[in-house]
């Protein structure tokens, strides 16, 4: 008798589902709901507009992916749902939202609904630096011993600094929220109806090291209000790969699948497409090459790496030491730039020839010797999280002249991303934590290019990973082992992984030449990103000051 | 009786002809004719491509307008061609080409016509960097006197560093060179039968000082060939507003013109607009604003303003000294924007509302405060003329976010401009030349976000002149001069020049905020223009070495 397991992936504009075999982990069937709201960057649905950096999500959507997506994967595979044993949800992270002790959404209380800081924040709100530089400068100046395990650096993305926003800036919606919760672990919650917490967000994202999450003084420290976010985090750390609880009745309405099935812990989405890629074993780094870039690597040991996000105990896989370092801005600077700049001859040549407008600007420029635009770029325009840590940075564009083509701006923006990938991988081996090998996953797998490009640039072979919807499928072998199909993630990830697509391998004189442009990547990412010039803050500076009058 | 003079303006892409009324300088008709082959920039038609930064143009086109464009503006005058009493004409410049000792351009003799250096290099054309470089190297070694003259540095656009690329590069075609010579004593010559050299473009472009050019030892020590070019270049000089000959009975059939009627030396573009826009008085400044800017001022005083283009005696007016700065880059890296980064939903706008993409840009940010868009960029898509004086750097910009809107950037560029041009006349300040006034013409003046960030950039008002074609009208105004109409072009000038279309006035506010923008401008500007790093430089020569592969 076949077995199957459903894993869900919520991305950053919209969710997917997939049904998986429990034995070999090949896909039965999948199905993506498109949020309605998407991103929320610029106002509220209805409601107020929101100043710069603001990225917010509305939780509805989410549910709704719930309803329309598994149930249409299910459809896809043509199984019955009674054969489906187990569940398992990864999100973006952090993503987090207030909401009150039974879960209800501050953003859904009718009072609430036009409070900005009421609404889940996105990953990529980014107006929380200000927070994030003083948490930064006292936990430095308190020699707090957390700060070492994030590379030295907090981000603004995370939890603690977008808290201190809410309470700085929306007291009340602070005071209201009971719980402060990761979407992943607040949607494992609405299926099972236990409100769990992920080990793996509480590390990375919550600042939780050693069973610990950082103490009431340092907080109260930052503002007297502070240590009042300890209760509502303070749920039940759960190990990845667990089960959370079975599917409530009204989850099983919703889903289509059996009620009581195992529900596993919540994930983060990169984190746990390591497990998907077959690259939990030590050493072996994955890079999730999507909206943004997340590096993912296991070890045995704990080493503290400059610059790099975290180091958390269970991070990735129970038991081992589990590494995060990642870009900010990679595929949504692609997108940008073909929204944004792409000329309307262009767009009419995709069209014409049926391709999308990324393939024409790869197909145009893929065969121009390196270095033969004479551009470089700093890919900063979602801000650096490896190895600066700094959301206020911004883009930089150098050596255009009257000649520059779009493919070639192209190109350049997309190897500013493989330069920026290099910088963490250094890093990492710089800190006595060696890459023996580096899987790609995530939708910029389709650019033959940027694949290319990313192994000339990295000086090493680059496996891509053979599915089409890796960090769903790594929430299903989640729910196969929180099923109790595998005993572990380890063993249900070399069952169930997806194979090797291709092995894209450096070209030595490419990567020779990349070597020099590197060279001045490297200058120029020191010169603007660490106090050579201030000029990218001032200039944010300026921007929000002219804006807010 | 009524009295006519007509004024030829060669420009980049096309030429133009007026016809106005040697009493008040109203213009009577006019006429455009775009050149066939434009500016030569990727390959010679039907030839071979070109290397990049190569840009040439075709004498034929230049010819064409003689025959079209001035026989189209008497006639759109409605004026009886009798009473035409002269003719002048002004062309960009350095624009130089190599022709046999009759004026036939080595371009069109069949056995040189696949030869990139026996066509005319126009003002753009880059490529004679290396050449400069080694110029500006053994003057200053040897302290030629002249070289302070040109702020310290010559540049790789003027007439002996582009000679020099072609004896190096195709010395048979330096050897069949009989004369070298500038496009608008050319074109003089083939009105009037007579070669004249105005002392404007032999004093600005040829290095000709206190009535020599650089000396033979001087040109020896870079080339052992490069004396042979004395003899190429040494027409007899002639003074700016005189007359170079009667129109020759060939040159009559093609313009439509009385044979015999004065013919005017000929002018540099800019230089001529002085007299059009009433500012050949000592402390008028004229900024043209187009492909790129001119600044030209005439002065009682010669002084050495380091980083200016330079000073020459009689250079804008007879008895003055001329002086001439400039931005290599303005109108054209607009137009880059527009053709390679303009997307299709603003292109489809703009055709919609019956606007050009420029208003269309201009029209979508001009509301926004200053610094609103974060953004700031370094205007060197072309290299930079003044202050800096290089043609290896290219443009920059920073603080691109994923919020950046493309008029954001649009007017990030524009505002480069601006920051350019106050650079300029900051430099004229410092060294003892003051600006009383600025007047601007040109064709960018059609746009009033422009001429408002001028201003407020530039903290001082602002005049526009009144004229759809200066250049033209400023060589009309010489040929009346030249036909006895008025005993000199500071007469004729006030006379037949044109008045203020407008004036603008800095807004305080604004200035302020411009002020700050400023400062990090010139950071940046001094950084990479100025040695702090050589990344511009090297990303050139890392790209021409690519393409060279």
């Amino acid at each position: 008798m076949s077995r199957y397991v459903v894993g869900v992936d919520f991305g950053t504009l919209s969710g997917r589902a997939v049904v998986v075999d429990v034995a070999d982990g090949i896909e039965r069937g999948s199905a993506v709901h498109p949020y309605r709201h998407g991103a929320i960057t610029e106002r509220l649905p209805d409601g107020p507009s929101l100043p710069p950096d603001w990225a917010l999500q509305d939780p509805a959507d989410h549910r709704e992916v719930l309803r329309v997506a598994v149930p249409a994967a299910v459809r896809a595979a043509g199984i019955d749902p009674a054969e489906v044993i187990g569940i398992g949800l990864d999100a973006t992270s952090c993503t987090v939202l207030p909401s009150l002790a039974d879960g209800t959404p501050l953003a859904e209380l009718p009072e609430l609904r036009d409070r900005p800081h009421a609404w889940p924040k996105l990953w990529k709100h980014h107006a929380a630096q200000r927070q994030a530089d003083r948490i930064n400068a006292l936990a430095r100046e308190r020699a707090e011993p957390w700060l070492a395990r994030y590379g030295g650096r907090v981000s603004a993305e995370w939890q603690l600094a977008k808290a201190l926003q809410v309470l700085e800036e929306d007291p009340e919606v602070f005071r209201r929220a009971e719980r402060w919760i990761e979407t992943a672990d607040w949607l494992v919650w609405r299926l099972c109806g236990r409100e769990t917490r992920n080990v793996s967000a509480a590390g990375f994202k919550g600042l939780r090291q050693d069973g610990r999450y950082p103490s009431p003084k340092f907080l109260a420290a930052l503002h007297p209000g502070l240590p009042d976010l300890l209760p509502k985090v303070d749920g039940p750390p759960a190990p990845l790969g667990a089960r959370a609880g079975g599917l409530t009745p009204e989850a099983a309405r919703w889903t289509g699948l059996p009620e009581g099935v195992a529900v596993a812990v919540g994930t983060i989405d990169a984190h746990v497409t390591a497990a998907a890629a077959r690259s939990v074993a030590p050493g072996r780094m994955l890079a999730v090459l999507g909206t943004s870039t997340c590096l993912i690597m296991n070890s045995d040991t704990c080493h503290e790496v400059p610059g790099v996000c975290g180091v958390v105990e269970g991070g990735v896989t129970a038991g081992g030491w589990g590494y995060e370092a990642g870009q900010s801005g990679v595929g949504d600077i692609f997108a940008w730039y073909v929204e944004r700049a792409l000329p309307a001859p262009y767009a009419d040549r995709a069209r014409r020839l049926g391709v999308s407008p990324y393939e024409l600007l790869d197909t145009l420029v893929a065969e121009q010797p390196v270095g033969g635009h004479g551009l470089l770029a700093l890919d900063w325009h979602s801000g650096n999280r490896s190895v600066l840590m700094d959301h206020e940075l911004s883009g930089v564009l150098v050596g255009l002249t009257l000649a520059t083509r779009p493919e070639e701006i192209w190109r350049a923006l997309l190897e500013a991303t493989a330069f920026g990938a290099r910088t963490v991988v250094e890093a990492f081996t710089a800190a006595g934590v060696p890459v023996d090998e580096l899987t790609a996953a995530g939708g910029l797998t389709r650019s033959r290019l940027l694949l290319r490009s990313y192994a000339d640039v990295l000086r090493r072979p680059l496996h891509v990973v053979d599915t089409e919807h890796p960090a769903a499928l790594g929430a299903a072998i989640h729910a196969a082992v929180a099923a109790g199909a595998y005993p572990d993630v380890e063993t249900a990830s070399e069952a169930m992984g997806a194979a090797h697509r291709e092995t894209w391998h450096p070209d030595p004189a490419r990567a020779a030449s990349y070597d020099e442009l590197y060279a001045e990547y490297r200058a120029l990412h020191d010169h603007f990103g660490r106090g050579g010039t201030k000029v990218l803050h001032h200039l944010r500076t300026l921007r929000n000051r002219a804006l807010r009058r």
